[in-house]
């Protein structure tokens, strides 16, 4: 079946200029696949001058306004209409394009897709969610930041929506569940997440439990839920680390002859290193909870990048998440009516 | 001035073997300082035998009771009124000692220091505060686990704190303090947060707004204030990735010959790599907002890890922080009032 992807051409730090060869070099690998680029027509076109594409996959769709970092979600919502983002997410709705990704700003995104595509029956909130590397493969967490404050029953849908997430990508049925907590004992955490914790034991979900943020790359568990708030600092800690160990080692080569002459040895060592913790390969949170599939790019991605978000996009429609969300949802509420 | 620390010697995960040792090379090295060696006098006396040292600087102090991982703050507080965990408080709150150091359970430790030493005034929460390596030096981050929901006037206190014993160890008379949000905009975060940075901006402390996970690391801010929760997971998350990454550089350098010979010729650079990230130079938490000096350290601490967490209860001492504290909460009152 052909999958047709929306893309937001004008979103992220870098705009069409890495938007576009990403979208190329996407559809070069997958042949089943077409692209609606979308966004400033003259921008667009000044780019897909410059490279060679199969012109029957690729469409252009005109946009006049760019949603804006400074943004607010409401701005971007009532006051551009005709934003790229906007037209990306429309063309979802309409059934024209199977799902859209974006590397504009999150909360608009989020705003957008919640008032076009609507809910999924069941999720109250939507879900940004991603899959991160461990030790035994990757982790699906979420949430990523969408919700700053969540409710018990929030914590349930996130582990229902990360199951399917982590079935259609990482290709297991019954993914194992654990709730991020400051220790794993039942008595710890605090209100909600003990009332969460309550609801997963009684989801007929994998649940493991609690688990602690060293777990996210341990890699125990399969998915693991946790608040918006605390998603978010765990996912931003973890890019500071990455880059001061970085850093550190870059550092430690630099030192003296000798150093930088066994630096100069272990270099391909280290370039291995430093793909395998690329954190460009992991590029595409999901948007979760939503009538419709949309993934969102790092702001800053370049374009290798920033076709690891449309792999993603393509990886939920080909697995046909939506429908696996809608099934497992409607199985929990039975269970718990 | 000489300094008397006292050490329970029964906690953590290796009891006696890892605190007496410790202590002893803690007083090689610090010729003004003396310690109290708290626990079964035959246990303590027995790793004593096995070492040479000062008697002059060595007190030794029977306690017939031990707390463990699983007692409840409660049942170590009211059950075991001779704990070497109480006893070792009881030396700090009587006056005998300076400072107290743990490698106990922390819920316990925490309830014991909070019942017998009191809280500073006008600090309503003790917080669990440490020094994290940055790409600038150290950051100061807390509440590390001690509660886990807050009210927007503890993270001002926390910031008082954090700025006195970032003072006290890392000699800076203003450090910058940080709100640990999800976005640097002050629409960011959760209402808590929100009512914390509108405290912190009319404290006259040196608050420099928002900060996000990653500035941690970076270390454009000294101290970084959140509740015990995001500080948890943030400090487990950095755990776990780093564990991660050396397993990765690990299976790197592993790969066929090549790679180890260039692992080979790289040893001296990952050596001092390694021992700059070492997590146990690292070790020592304070338990900031009590009338006295205690410091936990990680259970698992060896003997080396250990001698940190005693220094850095001498630093406090040293540098008077909780004179500063008491008298930096008092300017705030004034202020606020």
């Amino acid at each position: 079946m052909p999958v047709a992807i929306a893309v937001d051409c004008m979103g992220g730090d870098h705009g069409a200029g890495v938007t576009v060869p990403a979208s190329l070099g996407f559809l070069e690998k997958n042949k089943d696949c077409s692209v609606f680029l979308v966004g400033n027509e003259s921008v667009i076109f000044n780019e897909l001058k410059k490279l060679k594409f199969d012109k029957k996959r690729v469409s252009v769709r005109d946009a006049t306004q760019v949603v804006t970092m400074q943004d607010e979600p409401t701005q971007a919502l009532r006051g551009k209409r005709d934003s790229s983002m906007r037209v990306t997410i429309d063309l979802v709705k309409e059934g024209t394009a199977d799902a859209a990704v974006s590397a504009g700003n999150t909360g608009a995104l989020m705003g957008i897709s919640r008032f076009v595509l609507k809910m999924l029956p069941g999720i109250q909130r939507p879900a940004i969610a991603s899959l991160l590397p461990s030790l035994k493969g990757h982790t699906c967490v979420l949430d990523l930041g969408a919700n700053v404050k969540c409710e018990a029953e929030h914590f349930l849908q996130f582990g229902v929506m990360g199951a399917c997430l982590f079935s259609a990508i990482g290709g297991k049925t019954k993914p194992s569940i654990g709730l991020l907590n400051i220790g794993e004992e039942d008595i710890k955490g605090n209100e909600v997440v003990k009332a969460a914790s309550d609801l997963l034991k009684k989801s007929g979900l994998n649940f493991s439990g609690n688990v602690e943020g060293s777990d996210i790359y341990i890699g125990q568990t399969d998915v693991i839920v946790c608040d918006g708030f605390v998603g978010n600092v765990a996912l931003k800690t973890s890019e500071g680390l990455t880059q001061m160990l970085a850093q550190y080692l870059k550092e430690e080569f630099d030192k003296g002859y000798l150093s930088r002459f066994a630096g100069l040895m272990a270099l391909p060592v280290i370039k291995q290193f430093r793909r395998r913790v690329d954190h460009r390969r992991y590029n595409g949170a999901s948007l979760l909870g939503l009538r419709g599939i949309v993934v969102k790019s790092h702001g800053a991605a370049d374009s290798f990048s920033f076709e690891f978000a449309l792999e993603k996009a393509f990886g939920e429609v080909k697995n046909n998440m939506l429908n696996e969300i809608s099934a497992r949802m409607s199985e929990i509420n039975e269970d718990v009516s």
